[in-house]
């Protein structure tokens, strides 16, 4: 036992010095913090993490899209065919977002990573990574996850070079000015292939390990969701003179559409937002001309999300055509439901079972193949959600006692941030050790 | 008949010819036009006002609100005491605004002056003066018929200075940047003293005069309105994960009030407008932390006026209070009724009465002490509103076949502006002739 304290000591130490590194870069007066890609604070925490991978002699290469990884390798170093059993998550934030939506499961691997090396050496032909993806929120080019996309074919590098930011600079144009090539861009088949496993720690968003009263828990899978953009268009006029009668005012269908959107998520069981309307051109003594919002829909099935959105777009259209205004609304992204791959789930489960003994077989969350630490679903996309796609993919959540992301309210005790740490370890080393490697080359 | 038609054609070619210099100026690729006080664009047209003063040898003055004034004075010239019949509007716009609203009133001035000039000088002690207001729209800083306000001493000149617009920039930094003294600013009472009536031409921004049948009209008078803040403080959070029941969404009760000053609006007979919403951080994947919208309000009068601002405070507040949201809901702005000088409304009926030979007294709209040009009530707040404290103060409407304003769908023929410049040049004659002027000084 003292070796284990001395051990969660020495993490949570380390945990508060580094995450003080972090912490001036991208903060707003609000306290929330603006981390977008490819800006000065980006380019900050990228350097941050470079020389957090140099400290550790770890070998850092950055691919093509710009996601950076940093290598541990086996006895062996960096040559011949090796496997990769890879952690991360991302450094960006949404406008005044929390501190821990991303830039803890990046902190947490290269601890995670420290506590795997103070105890052997890795197996031949085995690397562990750390990896931080670009964009992860789309906050500032609008495609959420857009480098696990682009690293796995799932959005077009040429696409991707034409996105523009709210200020229309375009994402190559952006990676040019902080001296990245965006010819890079698109599919690393390579580096995919070499990656058995790959385990993202995650600031839980939601309450459910709250309710369950468990500091880390293993994710089951992710709900399908999308976005929609609404674009309502009505003639803008003069607020104190037009009659009511002669209005089109497009502010009315959006507004039943804000309703609908949270009448129809209730209904169906899913959850449906609407957090983002731009008004034009937004007089205070005139009649909008054009309302554009978007929705953000999730449900546990694609049934469920279906029916939200087709009951939105009911509703906002019926009322779009009482007031003579004219409806648009097509979605913007759809990402598929993600189960995470079974075997490494039942893998994560047996390596953390030891964590966590005074949990019985059959508490609420529990997994269906046994186990102590609790399984959750989320409604939020991740990077590991896209990679699941093509390598076996799966997440950890460390409690967050707000319940709140994507927010300065957004939290996680250190000693749960610890727990987080010593369960990615556990779940490194059962892979880096535990799975099969190549044997050395002829 | 001949010589009628003459005047006709030559004001129609003095109209195009004026119009044409102005269509350029703060013109936008959507039609619309952005002219706002103390801008370029602004400054410009305020040029364009000293040079169309110039040209007609007209004695030019700023105020120290920076109103301008172009006078054309008695044959005495400006020396010794005179009385003052003055028209005029504004050269500035809302947002993507139209092309008549406020410079169609000034073009109107100048062009009525240079009709009553051909026929005849004026009598000894009495000027004619176009004038031209600053910041009428209240586009940049915030309160509408700002120039007139502070002119009358409706407005104090300290709280001026400190207004800002979007960018931060106070009215007296503008002021300074464009070469205006801002500590001139405030009531102007020597020149209030000397002016005997106001009479302001502009386009209608309604479809009475269209239902009417009516080129031109006289306002009765200005209903009750004004401008009320609702902020909405609820709570950002993950669109993805954040339960339906732990939600603290802004967005709900906003959307509420929207609909509710709809509703009210119709059960109480007035206008009802929210045509302005900014959303906090405005993220497609978040739920909003907060939302601040302004309800612009009018009535015929102040019983209607105050159960519409209620009706909406009561939905919106119970929503909020549904939500979890705080509502903090301000009146910013306050205008009470006007009811037009009934004496100058009779002087301006029977000047035009001989312009529309074919109305009946029975037809609708007539003014009640007979005559043939309608009169007509308006929402929009004017500058001759403001003026009508203190002088008496008139209106002609032009008639604008949309009804819109405020949009670039804004319009009025050729034909109904020169109908507006003839029947302004009779009003203004009226009342430069017909009232008494000063004798002589000893």
């Amino acid at each position: 036992m003292s070796g284990r304290t001395d051990s969660g000591t020495r993490v949570a130490e380390d945990f508060t010095a580094t995450w003080a590194e972090l912490a001036p870069t991208g903060l707003r007066a609000d306290g929330g913090y603006d981390r977008f890609a490819w800006t000065p604070a980006d380019l900050a925490l990228r350097d941050w993490f470079r020389r957090a991978a140099a400290r550790r002699d770890l070998a850092l290469e950055e691919d093509g899209n710009g996601n950076l990884w940093a290598f541990w390798h086996g006895p062996e170093g960096p040559e011949g065919p090796r496997r990769v059993v890879a952690t991360g998550s991302h450094l960006d934030s949404v406008p005044a977002g929390g501190a821990f939506d991303g830039p803890l499961g990046v902190v947490a691997g290269f601890l995670a990573l420290d506590l795997l090396r103070r105890d052997r050496a890795l197996p031949p032909g085995r690397s562990v990574a750390v990896a931080c993806f670009v964009e992860e929120e789309g906050a500032r080019f609008g495609l959420a996850c857009l480098g696990s996309r682009l690293l796995t074919g799932a959005f077009q590098p040429a696409r991707a070079r034409e996105l523009t930011d709210a200020d229309g600079v375009t994402l190559a144009e952006a990676m040019a000015a902080a001296g990245a090539d965006p010819s890079r861009l698109g599919a690393d088949e390579a580096r995919l292939a070499a990656i058995d496993a790959y385990v993202e720690l995650h600031v839980e968003q939601g309450r459910r390990l709250v309710d369950l009263g468990a500091a880390v828990g293993i994710a089951s899978g992710i709900w399908p969701h999308g976005r929609w953009r609404l674009r309502f268009a009505g003639e803008p006029n003069h607020a104190g003179t037009a009659r009511l009668e002669d209005r089109r005012d497009p502010m009315l269908p959006f507004a039943e559409a804000v309703t609908a959107a949270r009448v129809a998520a209730a209904v169906h069981g899913g959850l449906a937002t609407v957090g983002r309307a731009d008004v034009h051109p937004n007089a205070t003594n005139g009649v909008a001309a054009s309302v554009e919002a978007w929705l953000d829909a999730r449900a546990p099935d694609d049934v469920a999300l279906g029916a939200i959105v087709a009951d939105v777009r009911a509703r906002a259209g019926a009322s779009a055509a009482d007031h003579g205004v004219r409806i648009d609304m097509r979605q913007e992204s759809a990402t598929p439901a993600v189960v995470f791959d079974e075997g490494l789930r039942r893998r994560m489960a047996g390596a953390l079972a030891p964590l966590a003994p005074q949990a019985s077989h059959d508490a609420p969350g529990a997994p269906p193949w046994g186990g102590s630490v609790p399984e959750i679903a989320t409604g939020a996309g991740h990077d590991a959600g896209i990679l699941a796609a093509r390598v076996p993919a799966g997440m950890l959540f460390v409690r967050n006692p707000t319940g709140i992301s994507h927010s300065p309210a957004e939290a996680a005790s250190v000693s749960d941030c610890v727990a987080g740490v010593e369960a990615l370890a556990r779940v490194l080393g059962e892979l880096a050790w535990g799975l099969p490697t190549p044997s050395p080359g002829p």
